[in-house]
Order: C-alpha cells, then sequence, then structure tokens
C-alpha cells in the first residue's frame, strides 16, 4: 500500500488568505453598493514595462522562425541573464557573485521551498513570528517542524523569533542553536528592514555554528534609504553562510510573468559538500528553466529604458506607500514600515484584535486589510496594508479610514 | 551545523549525456572537417507554430495594458486552459476528467520528481529498466532508492522492471510488492508501447495492491496505431490508482516555453487520504503557477488551428522516423519502437557494447546517438536515435549509416 508524507495531514487549513476573501465577499454580498477597496493585496496591479513587452515580441518571434528557435535551455537560466543579474545586482554594489553561482527558477517562492531538498530533515529550524507562511508550511511538509499545536498557532520543533515593536520589528538572534534560519529584508509582512550591524551579527553567527541563512530579499527594490544593505553579500562572511532569494514580481510586475533568481555561493560549504554543487544537481534533475520569452523579459529591466520605466512603477507605489503613511498618522495611527518596503504594519487602535479591526475597517470604511495574526501570533494586533494598489482607489481607502478614525 | 540530504551525496555523477556531449566535441576537435549529424538530441527543432506565436503576441500586449494584466494566476493553472485539456485531450477519448483534477506546472519533468512530495520516504519503488533518470535520481534524492551499487549501476532499493526484447520492451509485473510504479508509454527511451490489456493488468495489480502508478504519457501525440491507449483513463479502474503527466514538449514544441500538466484524480485515496487535495496543497505552497502568457500559448494548441498546424509538426518528426526506421531496415538492422513514438531503439549489431557502437557510429558516418546502456543495465546492446533533427540531416545520416553497415 503507498503511503502518504504524513507530515502533510498534520498541515492546518491554509486559513489567512481564504478567511479574508471569505470575509470580503460575504459582506460585499450583504452589502451589493459598498465599494470595497482592497489595502490587502499583495499583488501588483502596473502592466509590464514597455522594455519588457518588446523584449517578449521580440522573443516570441524568435520562436516562432526555425533559425532562432530556441529549445530546453540551461536549468539554470541562459547565461545573458545570469550575467545581466550578477554585474546591475551585484558588481554594482560592490558584491562578487559569479554568474554561475546564480540560478534562475519560475519563482522564489519555489526556490524558498524546494531549497529544503538539499538539507536533512534534521536541521533545526528558524523563522520569524509573524512570518511568510511558505517558510513555515515547506518546512512541516518536509518534517522539521514537528507537531501543529493548535493552541498556540505554532510547530513544536522550529524556533520563533519575534519580531516586535521592542525590537523594532527585527529578529534577536536565538539563545538556541538554529541550523537553518530564514531572514527577509525588507520584510513581508512589516515592512522593517535590517541594518548592517544586525545583519552583520547574524552572518558571524551562521558562520560561528554551521548554520545556513536563507535570506529572502524579494522586495530590495522598495529600499529608499542610503545605508539599508540591498543583499546579504554586502556583509563580510556572506558567501560562507548564506543563500540569497530574488523575485523579478515586485521588482518588475512579474507576479503573471513568473521569473526569479537564487544565489548559492560556491564558498558556501556544509557536511563537507558544496551546495552550489547540490543545488545545481537538484535544479538539473528536477526542473527544467524558465520560458525563454520570460529571461528575455527579465533580461529587459537590467537595459537602460528597463531600468527607468520599472523604477516609475516602484516610485508609483512608494507614491501610494506615503498616501498611506501619512493618512494613519494624521488619524494618529502608529504604523511601521512602508519606508524601504510596500508593506505597512499598523498596530490596531484601541487593542483592538486583528480580525476585529479587520471587520471594523471592512465594514466603516469598506477597505479591506490583512490581519497581522494570520502571519504567526505575534502578529496579532496589527494588520497589513499594501501599497500595490490603484493610486486613486488608494487616496479613496486611506480618507475613509481618517474619518472613522 | 546544517547538515545537508545525505542521499545527494549518493548519487553517481550525471554520465550519459556530458559524457556523450564529452565525446562528440573531442571527436569535433580532432576533426574539424567532420560534419556531425546528432541523432542523439531529445530536443525538438521545429518553431513554434503560428497559432502558438499569434497567441503569445496577443496575450504579451494584455500584459502591457493596465485593463488586460494579469499578475499572480491560479497555481493550479488558469481554467480556460484546464477545461481545454478536459475537452480536448480527455472528453475527445471518452474519459471524464474534471478541470480541477488536472494541475498545470512548468515541466512534467518537474512533477515527476516533485511528486514525491506527497510520498512517505518508505514506499517500494518500481522502475523500467532502462528508464528516465528522473525518476530514479529523484527518489535516490528522497530516500527511496537506497544506496547506489556502482557494479551493478542499480539502487538496492528500487525494484528494476527489464525492457528487454523478450516482453516487446513492456515491463511485467513484479514479483514484489511495489508501492509507487513509475510507467512512461509511449517509452522513452525504447519507443514501446503498451496495449489497452497490458494496461488493464497494471491498473487491477495497483488497485489490489494499494500502489500508485506515475504514468508518463510525455509522447502520446506521436500514437499511430487505432488500439493503442493515448491515457492510462481510458483502462477501468485507473481513477482509483494512476496520476498522470503530459507534456507541451514534444507534442507541441515547447521545450522552450515550459508548460505541461499533471492529472490527480479526486478518487485517488491511500492512507485516507486525497492525493488530489495533498497535491493541492503542495502546489500552493511550493509552486506559484505557470506564466500567463505560456498558458495562452497552451490554450492556442487545442483551436482548429493549433491542431492542424501541430499536426503537420509531429508528422514531420514521424516522416523522420519512418526514414530512419526503413534504412536501419535496408541496412539489416534490427529496431523497435518508431511507430508509435519519436524515439527508435536499436540493437547494435555483432553484440557491440552500447558505447562501443556509439564511437563507431561517431567516427565511421559521423552520426552522434545515444548508448542505451547509459539508460540502465537492459539497455546495454542498444542504442537510442530520436527523430526530431532536421528531415534533410536525418535522411543523409540514415544514408551514412547505411554505407558502412
Amino acid at each position: 500500500m503507498a503511503k502518504v508524507n504524513q507530515n502533510y495531514l498534520k498541515l492546518p487549513g491554509s486559513y489567512l488568505f481564504s478567511e479574508v476573501a471569505r470575509r470580503i465577499s460575504a459582506y460585499s454580498a450583504a452589502n451589493p453598493n459598498a465599494k470595497i477597496i482592497k489595502l490587502s493585496i499583495g499583488d501588483v496591479t502596473r502592466p509590464l514595462v514597455p522594455a519588457v513587452i518588446e523584449a517578449m515580441h521580440k522573443a516570441v518571434d524568435e520562436m516562432g522562425a526555425a533559425e532562432t528557435f530556441r529549445g530546453y535551455g540551461p536549468e539554470q537560466g541562459y547565461d545573458f541573464l545570469r550575467e545581466a543579474i550578477a554585474q546591475y545586482d551585484y558588481k554594482s554594489r560592490g558584491v562578487d557573485i559569479a554568474s554561475d553561482e546564480i540560478f534562475v527558477p519560475d519563482s522564489a517562492k519555489s526556490d524558498c521551498g524546494n531549497i529544503g531538498d538539499i538539507f536533512g530533515v534534521d536541521n533545526v529550524v528558524a523563522v520569524c513570528d509573524p512570518v511568510y507562511p511558505v517558510y513555515v508550511d515547506t518546512n512541516a511538509m518536509a518534517g522539521r517542524a514537528g507537531d501543529y499545536q493548535e493552541e498556540l498557532g505554532r510547530w513544536n520543533k522550529l524556533i520563533y523569533m519575534p519580531c516586535v515593536q521592542a525590537n523594532g520589528f527585527s529578529p534577536e538572534i536565538p539563545k538556541e542553536k538554529a541550523d537553518l534560519i530564514y531572514l527577509c529584508f525588507p520584510n513581508n509582512p512589516t515592512g522593517a528592514v535590517a541594518t548592517r550591524e544586525q545583519l552583520k551579527a547574524w552572518v558571524d553567527y551562521a558562520n560561528k555554528n554551521g548554520s545556513v541563512i536563507l535570506y529572502d530579499s524579494a522586495y530590495k527594490a522598495f529600499i529608499t534609504e542610503e545605508d539599508v544593505p540591498h543583499t546579504i553579500y554586502e556583509i563580510e562572511g556572506a558567501r560562507t553562510c548564506a543563500i540569497e532569494f530574488r523575485s523579478y514580481s515586485k521588482t518588475a510586475g512579474f507576479t503573471g510573468n513568473r521569473c526569479a533568481y537564487t544565489v548559492v555561493p560556491k564558498d558556501l560549504e556544509r557536511d563537507g559538500a558544496k551546495l552550489n554543487a547540490l543545488w545545481n544537481r537538484r535544479q538539473c534533475t528536477k526542473f527544467n528553466g524558465v520560458p525563454y520569452v520570460v529571461q528575455r523579459a527579465a533580461a529587459a529591466i537590467y537595459t537602460p529604458e528597463g531600468q527607468k520605466q520599472t523604477q516609475e512603477v516602484i516610485d508609483y507605489y512608494r507614491a501610494n506607500t506615503k498616501v498611506i503613511m501619512d493618512g494613519l498618522s494624521r488619524a494618529g495611527l502608529s504604523a511601521s514600515g512602508g519606508v524601504n518596503a510596500p508593506y505597512i504594519w499598523l498596530k490596531t487602535p484601541d487593542n483592538m484584535g486583528s480580525w476585529e479591526f479587520f471587520d471594523f475597517l471592512l465594514e466603516k470604511a469598506n477597505v479591506a486589510c490583512t490581519p497581522g495574526a494570520g502571519f504567526g501570533p505575534s502578529g496579532e494586533g496589527y494588520v497589513r496594508l499594501t501599497a500595490f494598489g490603484d493610486a486613486q482607489a488608494t487616496r479613496e481607502a486611506v480618507e475613509r479610514i481618517v474619518k472613522i478614525l
């Protein structure tokens, strides 16, 4: 009898976003005239920029002619893209990353999960709380999380690192020894960033303990402040302890276009094995590369027009962020994030619970947010607002919030 | 200290295709005037058809305009594609597959590997010999294959099912109990197909023993004979024991475009769990869908023009197959496959070893093939030829082979 992976049976229902959707549609059904504005969505709304569109049309035409048709590409990604990444995302920051340390997958979400394949089941995993659920669920599936404790909303084998107001939403180094440490800066959901000193402490900890930092930097395009590191490899020692995940989803509106990249430095060894070689083997065996047309699209982001145009889109979302932050401030609310990130982490007023405030905002202002408790126990008493909406709708949502508070 | 997945360290080097490439380039360097023709490639060479190209251009334009832009799509694939698959690939064969039993990934290779995520490590796995290496390597990575026995070229926990001349290259049902059984028809590398009766025996075995059949049907577009099943779900009882993998790579030249689909029937339960629900959870957690543009490309295959045009490409490759088969027959060689598949499985003459014949063909005819021994011990004494090349080059390669034999 075939046996299923028992760890899957331990997973609690994927509650957060489905419950948000359920409450919105229930409200909408009961109040058909309500014009609900969603500051809850983590998806972009602006179209792909002209330089990307042009590159895609050109690549589509290449695929339609025998002389220029491309079949299987390299599992790791085409050199034209890997070299552009090395040049424009790393060398430009004074960081040496070789193109064969870069792997191009369809999604940072995929790789944040799949990276677990090359690690043993017996690693101790540390995650932030609140946290992007993919880190937790994929480790639960692999058997590294132990058992789910319903009453605590936690898995008993994970180390949870609270990210709260007292530590500026940047986790403290745990007292326990962690083997695999997921960090995400700029952070989803809190919008917090780590300083150079904070990252240096993590890198030193990881090198000392032989840990591996799994560094999700999907939102780096939103960094505005000078001293915030854009990549963990700006920190000395990171090449021997960190894997970095990047995505074009938010950088260039690729959520429907699907392209990302993962950096596994050749200096990174554990158990006497080079993780770059293990990951290469994993990708060559279980993956077949990103569509040629999409890789051409990604490469177009690095052209002068692509850079200028994607920056304009980022600026559009940044303006939304500012509108939200200013409005919340006028309403006397306490919010963080929103400076180097497209996410605003709002403390609910009057110690309202996350879901209570969600309902309040939905009913009184017809604005949807995402309850912080859904991202982990330490998210209770917060909600996440996003800057990815239409500018006018965002302004209107903010005015409605200001009015009711 | 982070621990790596020790199973990765047991994997032997990925020898076959790199060694083929090494020998070709060594020969080429020593004989710069030799015009080598590769009948070794498993990649298509004809461009995407006009209906697909047109659909892609249209979808690219949609992605460039705010009103029609698409962000995150459903992880399972868009309904327009899943419904087309259900209609044209199943209902047309008298088979009821609901669209929510269909999952659209980037690659059948990915899913053939990733499907292991939902199964326990303690399942007994059966594979054909010779075999597509992905089934073996991904199970080795997951710890289901045990240890690699260098001298035998086998893993000690896998059940190998010899596919040899005596059984028409269709495996016999093993005496041992197998929990997970990988079957691939039309077969890579032998080009063999299973009859309705043979598949029925597998389905009955699987239902009786609670096994799951992982049915790779990537080459079904090449079936020409009337009575050969196009999908395992044409066999009564398959809905309670089989998962089917399909790919557009060979059907429509999508090797560089990346789109496939996987069917997990809702009737398929093991350990009291519905595999459709487990796989859905896996995909929602570790995957984010195929690019919108690529899904539109795949859907265009099902339009009348798309059907006609892709059929023309299949016919082009089929004509190559016939050229190869006829030539080998004229040369007095024994070959199988090549009727319902783009692969020809050639018995080497004079009991030559696979690699010996590879060298012989390369040196005497400047034609490259793939040594059968690279697909497993039972492939020794065979080589694989493919029909995916240019028609004229294929004809020339065959003439050269005929001349030297």
